[in-house]
């Protein structure tokens, strides 16, 4: 086996695959208004503008959903294959097809999955488990540890949340792994201060809490958790395979919250700087930064507004979930709410907000319900925020790369021949793709 | 002068600047759907996603609107410069600036314009008039005929709609253009039989009826217009700038009316076809095709619903707002709705178009409306396609290219840059652009 010298531009030793979940065009243009929005001045560039190189399609196999999900798209992104919505690592026959990480990792190089998900999730599932529902997150879990390659565990470095798929009432895979030689960590603190080679980080019961709203002394931020994986994997001499997931764009996206989505996408944008900041250092590593697939409809301008206005989502200091369950916590909510938000409330909104809470409500779910929902509402109208669904979209999506063989990803592919072209790599080969309309 | 020789991939002889107006994202995927979905299956490419490079931004530098219209879109990517919302040719300071359809008629080059919105309209007057208020039609199609270029007219071929800002009663400019040696044509007939290389040709008052409308026998489609105006151009030495429009993608776009873009786009889509055609054989022609702005906000998915089924639309026989009209002239309306339509329209459906024409309202053009806006709320409801406005979005647009000097529109740019770029090679020179932040 020959691995790339960092002379050979069409082979990369090592290779970090980065899925921003549900982030569509219109997303990665609104992060760079946030950064950067003077108007009447020209915009900086961000890094998705410096990295950009093509598109990738992100429709499934489903003959019952022309958009796809999470777990086709991953699998596709994964394994080189198109599938059914739901399906993980199994193609429409639900036959088993090895993944990009699995190549790799038959192929000697360490790997890795770093999340703000479960690890367990549809997205890094797809590159580690089979299983013809993604739900079946204990499955996937014990798939982790019991489906082993040449004898050895398929993923070296685990980072991200979803402890109760790990550790559960039949079974306890943090010992399991424990016993195999993973340090076992659930804080940052403890994640800086393991050592070993192989680590399974849970730090969180389901997904992390959101950017905005996470304790940075508590939960790591996903460049930390980047940097961190690449520093145990970067020690062999047949290279790594890490899979990076910034998770929750996607589910912020599910709820129509700009703010949310906001900060996911800039931890996302910092972890790709970390990983490219690694590369250029490295050269002889390939990083790929794409989506599975786009969420919420998400516009800057709405009902014929010609401005997007980010300062006041750039103001806000937590999602608005979060100042809504903040609201609950105190009797002079309404200055939670304002403390927080940072922008004057107008008459009208606060009484919007006031209407809400003096309405009885059976539960405390719904009330937080009903108030996170209006403020969203708020940040939608200052802001001028169109939305369309609460669901995924059709359209393709963003490529960025950057390193060896970044070359081969640039102009519109086939998500699945991203797949293709992955699993190439993972097995020190050069990519060939068909271009048969060429 | 040296005019590219066909062995430097630098530089171009021939330079067809293509722009579909208000194509996002998501219906450059929604076209590829509608001629492609087969739930289930892979579907074919299309012409854009063969040649996909990259993307460029379309904000322009107006301190009061974030998000561009035209005028300032188009007069970035003319001119190189960014300037303010309905500013057509000169800078921020109201300064004039050159495009590169001029420099290419300064450098000896022959030049045309071919669109489907008046020749006057905001996108093509950016490429050949300076005035402050994209409105200023009258002066704009004046300034086509009276700011010449080293004694010559600046464009040798004009093909579009506009006839009213052409013959005026203050002035007949037709009659001075045929004056000065151009054919004057009304008809896709009189198009076919004119020989001169310098033409005129004004097929409505307004815009172009929307392509699915038109009357195929009378009204070129802009794949006619456009291998019309190549075999007149593409007789000198020099070369030949042609800046093309696909003017109504964002016209239908402002309407919500899937059924027109999609037309639009289908016609737009040929006409590239019939661009890159030329190309290949000639190996010295560089086609550039992007947007200007994105608009409508639409996405395939909406409601939390995720299948997006262009097949009702590929069913429709015209425009809603045409199906409307020509419901108002029919006792037999709801038949001519459904014979339009050719889908089985459910009695929900049918109830509701009764009553709106059944309602009393004061005017022709408001029972008009109303239908067409029903009609409209049935193919979105069938197909699944969602709206956030009837305006122009802020998220960047895709740049397709094929020929020589087509790497350097790869990656992400400014729309400025864009223009920079099509400056430089209209001077028969290679683009330079700083990659500042690289």
């Amino acid at each position: 086996m020959i691995v790339n010298d960092g002379q050979n531009r069409h082979q990369a030793k090592n290779i970090i695959f980065m899925v921003s979940d549900g982030m569509s065009v219109s997303l990665a243009s609104a992060y760079r208004e946030y950064l950067n929005q003077e108007p009447g001045h020209l915009r900086k560039t961000d890094i998705f503008n410096r990295h950009l190189v093509g598109q990738q399609s992100t429709y499934s196999l489903d003959p019952w959903a022309t958009i796809t999900d999470s777990a086709a798209s991953s699998t596709a992104m994964a394994t080189g294959v198109k599938t059914l919505n739901g399906v993980l690592g199994l193609d429409p026959d639900m036959k088993r097809v090895d993944s990009a990480l699995e190549v790799a990792k038959a192929n000697g190089k360490k790997t890795g999955i770093v999340v703000t998900a479960e690890i367990s999730h549809a997205t890094p599932a797809g590159f580690a488990a089979h299983v013809q529902n993604r739900t079946e997150y204990a499955e996937i879990a014990n798939q982790y540890f019991d489906d082993t390659i040449n004898g050895n565990h398929k993923i070296d470095v685990m980072l991200g949340g979803g402890r109760n798929h790990f550790i559960r009432a039949d079974r306890d895979l943090t010992k399991e792994f424990q016993a195999d030689g993973y340090d076992i960590v659930h804080t940052k603190q403890e994640l800086l201060n393991s050592t070993s080679p192989q680590v399974l980080g849970l730090f969180s019961e389901f997904g992390l809490p959101m950017a905005v709203d996470r304790w940075s002394n508590v939960t790591p931020s996903l460049a930390e958790m980047v940097g961190n994986a690449i520093d145990r994997l970067n020690t062999g001499d047949q290279g790594f395979f890490l899979m990076v997931e910034g998770s929750q764009i996607d589910w912020a996206a599910h709820h129509q919250d700009i703010v949310g989505i906001i900060s996911e996408i800039d931890d996302y944008a910092k972890a790709f700087e970390t990983a490219i900041d690694f590369a250029k250092k490295d050269g002889n590593t390939l990083v790929i930064s794409t989506s599975d697939h786009a969420t919420g409809g998400m516009t800057m301008g709405v009902n014929n507004i010609d401005s997007w206005l980010p300062s006041y989502i750039r103001k806000i200091q937590s999602t608005p979930e979060h100042i809504a369950q903040l609201t609950q916590e105190s009797n002079d909510w309404i200055q939670v709410i304002q403390d927080n938000i940072q922008f004057e409330l107008s008459s009208t909104e606060q009484n919007k907000l006031r209407a809400i809470h003096n309405t009885y409500v059976y539960t405390y779910e719904e009330k937080v319900s009903r108030l996170t929902d209006a403020i969203k509402e708020i940040v939608d109208r200052r802001s001028n925020t169109g939305w369309t669904t609460g669901n995924h979209t059709g359209e393709d999506v963003n490529v960025y790369a950057y390193g060896p063989a970044a070359q081969y990803f640039s102009g519109w592919h086939e998500n699945s021949d991203t797949g293709k072209m992955l699993k190439a790599l993972a097995a020190n080969q050069t990519p060939e793709i068909d271009d048969e309309d060429e």
